[in-house]
């Protein structure tokens, strides 16, 4: 397998592909070669000199897409036609046409795709969306997502991220989508509150939505970029029968009591928190893979949630009702 | 005092007055004389033949009033009139004139009056306040309020209840006031899933909003008449520095541990959560009264919370975001 | 009713009667009369001159007895020779002999004695003997019981309590009995290690224990007089099929998140913690004598306690195992 | 690295080291060729046809001992003879005889030796130390160990494991050293409770014991081989000024509300419970193998723990209070 991108979550999924013997890290390319050569070296692995030239390899069977979101369906495009098993990181593209444009070129190539919403490979989402499907809540009525990091990235990737809803709430309306299923309205407001600078820019740190879904439950999404405590990721599903709520409120399990009350450590990042879904989807991939097996979420799906992402968005911005079947 | 009104409510406080030595239950009335009878005989209080009757009594220092909410301003104002002082059930009245008929008459009869949202008596939400106040949150930037009650009430209730945010919704909304500040406009939808038939009366028994506080905060809201696990009551604020959770998750602190897993009970009734809430307004109200002191929230407060309320259930009725101060 | 002895707990026990119609309290008793005269007035009740005097009152049909331990016994015996029902607090005597006279009184009197074992009114211990008793648990195979208090109480108290085991352990060795059985062994050991100087009193602050119970289960004690993070009380039992696990470890329901974690309060006092077990063993006494049931725990049963309490005091200080079968 | 023992804890390891880069599992030996040849098979190792063969293999580095604990002594010198770094599950050895002999040759030899309590190398109990270390709980009056198994092992492997506290009591036992310190004197009381059988063997399954610590500390211990609910392993630390509390109570961060209550699974084995502390303790010792640092615990650090669970064992069988000085 070889990494496309050299950045922060290449180095993260790196260092859970060490974990899995199914995997073996081969190569390494980035637009910058520094990057590429210094996280290859400590892979173990090769740097490649180009795209092409790691794409040519056919000691490669599958590639990890790190790059910026704007490039991924072109380099999706490239590896499949090389014909490449895929694993992108979310989201499959910044727009619709270019989720189009990647959709179409692995279903072209025959090969797997799946997209990086890796609490779709985590066992409380996995237990949830299982036990929901054997109805144990009955009817679904409801859905509450929250999504906060525990410190904003910096100022220049905010510009270039695609927004708050498309870069980060994706993980929030990919669950939802996975939990309850298709939204079909979506109302949101923010702010610029953390970083206010971003308001020049007509963007956001803080947003707050409203949920319409298919099947009658509503919902609510709350995002933020952070939250002095810690990384806060919840969710929630109501139905007619009770209610699901999925949230890591402590990590290491260790509680002190003294005259301030008790207290405990919460996950910090989505490393702590996620680091089995992590590890999970890249099994998951390389099982599929090596079997044949769908992979999921696949591009398709993966283009979905983008949308509802899209929708979000635009609603963010305009202050308007958005309906996802007018976007795009 | 006397009790105007002998339902549930009436009840209720009775029952807690009885725990408190600073008030003693002389009369009850009610339209019905049956039911003002049947309470009074178990209170060892009589039974008022007349509203006139009981408010011209110069043995009652104060009423008590859980009438339905459409008389709630007319009762008020007779009360004040006469020179009681007043407690009386949220809201404080069914629309802005006639909240506004309420605080005229009070105002002009210098007598308190003191509005049911017992939740600013709890001391949870009391102890958070005090921390924001202190600026442990440093500034206010999200707000979540979250309000299920476990069975909804009767369908004839809800057809005159003035609606779920009113009715129900009015305490979040009060919480989101006490806690954050006053909201400049809310976007609610809703649905009726609980029970269909309140759609062919444009009523709803499931809602989720939006908030936007004049400070810049933003919030959600999310109320349902049923939850099948209980009563699901939760405020959340979000600060600079942190966040605070209001919720009561557990009622009588007794884990089971079986191959099920480990599983507690919950509160499942206002009377279990807030028991120390309405005991403590009531006592609250007495220590006022008797000391000369300012009660909370008063009439005008109430009626702020009523404002937003309306403005609230006038959201969820259009499917358009209400601005505040565009109501009344 | 009225008080016999006018100390701290005659205040709590004053301030929860007042919580309920059953009771009125209408006299005190204290051998300080300053005492009892305060306490009266603050109640609205007559001061006694003397505990003759009172218990020849026709008006009073109950004692509540709160005087130092060493006296139970001698006062019970007055107060059942003058057909007065009581309420003794915890333990019943200092002794088995003098237990032996006050059961004797009380049973040869027929009136009603109910001992001040709150936890067995508190709604968590009661739904736990119902879940042991319909067979939840199975075959019940182990117990652990911890009580440990905030703050040592004065010096010159502890050196005439009886010992850590009876005046403080025995609540837990009650509950021992009351979900699991009748213990036949107990060793203890313990240190002076909160307030050395009660070493040379051949004294205790700190022990821990193991019992051997009738039915096969085996269990521990640990018990402290300081814990600097609040009243920290705990009940587990084990079965065959699962586990009970009584603790209160959270007081008012609200969670700071900072920086610093996730922090909230505990219960700092048996006053908070079981403010409504104390009203509740109020509330069945008075029950149980208007309406001619038997109490609980009657005096006989705490006496079972106070030897098993001796037992483990007897063991904490000879460093053997002791068989309760061998006290008394 | 090679494997010595070829069962459930070989594979355990096996599958943790597969997730590490400093480690490669080259071969495995088993006096069963064939489960050394399937486990072998599985991870693309060579199976060794005896002992001695693998331990002439220059290419080894290093062994991990997995046999039955009888034989851990001799194996660990042969391995210690041939220069082989050494990590041996616990116990050291079944007897401070055997522990001797190890640490003599692992001593003589100069080669490191790291035995497999893998607490030391948890996350909480790491951080446990380092805040008791820093002084924040004050000077440490008690601790409190539990370690119950979901189920018991196999009955035959029952008779040979050493006694209860030795095969498992071991675990909370070396906690205590590592969070309080030394144990000076043990007093246990047992019973056959799970498996009746055991008692004709003079045998238990339930234990419970006080530890008199050195430093003045007083402590609890409750072992048991059956739970029905899961693994419960709980550390508890008091201390002048608070307590620290390590227990995972919650296993997949999901609370299901229902009519039932709200319920949520619990970890259900050692492996879930200590994942990460089992690959922790790998890491451990590979890093410190690679780079000449010390190993902990090391053969002389665990055969004081060794030496305290004979204590408790021989307390528990002749139901006398033990002094840890006296054994050995």
């Amino acid at each position: 397998m070889a990494l496309i991108g050299a950045g922060r979550m290449a180095r993260a999924h790196a260092s859970n592909a060490a974990d899995l013997a199914q995997i073996r890290l081969a190569a390494v390319y980035d637009p910058v070669p520094d990057r590429a050569a210094e996280l290859a070296a400590s892979l173990g692995a090769r740097s490649a000199a180009s795209l092409e030239e790691l794409l040519d390899d056919p000691a490669i069977d599958a590639v990890l897409i790190t790059t910026p979101t704007p490039t991924h369906a072109a380099v999706i495009a490239s590896a499949a036609a090389a014909g490449k098993a895929i694993f992108v990181e979310k989201p499959i593209a910044d727009s619709l046409d270019a989720a189009d444009e990647a959709v179409r070129a692995v279903e072209a190539a025959g090969v797997p795709c799946q997209v990086g919403f890796q609490r779709r490979h985590d066992p409380a989402y996995r237990a949830a969306r299982q036990r929901i499907a054997a109805g144990e809540l009955g009817r679904i009525e409801g859905f509450r997502g929250v999504g906060r990091d525990p410190q904003p990235p910096a100022f220049a990737f905010l510009l270039t991220s695609g927004g708050l809803l498309v870069d980060m709430g994706i993980h929030d309306l990919d669950s939802a989508r996975f939990l309850v299923g298709e939204v079909t309205t979506v109302q949101a407001i923010g702010a610029a509150l953390i970083e206010p600078r971003l308001a020049q820019h007509g963007l956001f740190d803080t947003a707050v939505a409203t949920l319409q879904f298919e099947n009658g439950a509503l919902g609510t999404l709350e995002v933020a970029l952070r939250t002095a405590y810690g990384y806060d990721i919840r969710a929630e599903v109501l139905g007619e029968h009770g209610r699901i709520h999925i949230e890591t409120d402590i990590q290491h399990h260790l509680r002190m009591y003294t005259r301030d009350g008790v207290c405990h450590d919460r996950p910090q990042s989505f490393v702590e928190r996620f680091k089995e879904a992590y590890v999970a989807e890249l099994r998951a991939f390389a099982q599929a893979v090596l079997g044949g097996l769908p992979v999921t979420p696949d591009a398709r799906d993966a283009r979905a949630s983008l949308r509802l992402a899209l929708a979000a968005q635009r609603s963010l911005e305009t202050g308007r009702s958005v309906r996802v079947a007018d976007v795009g």
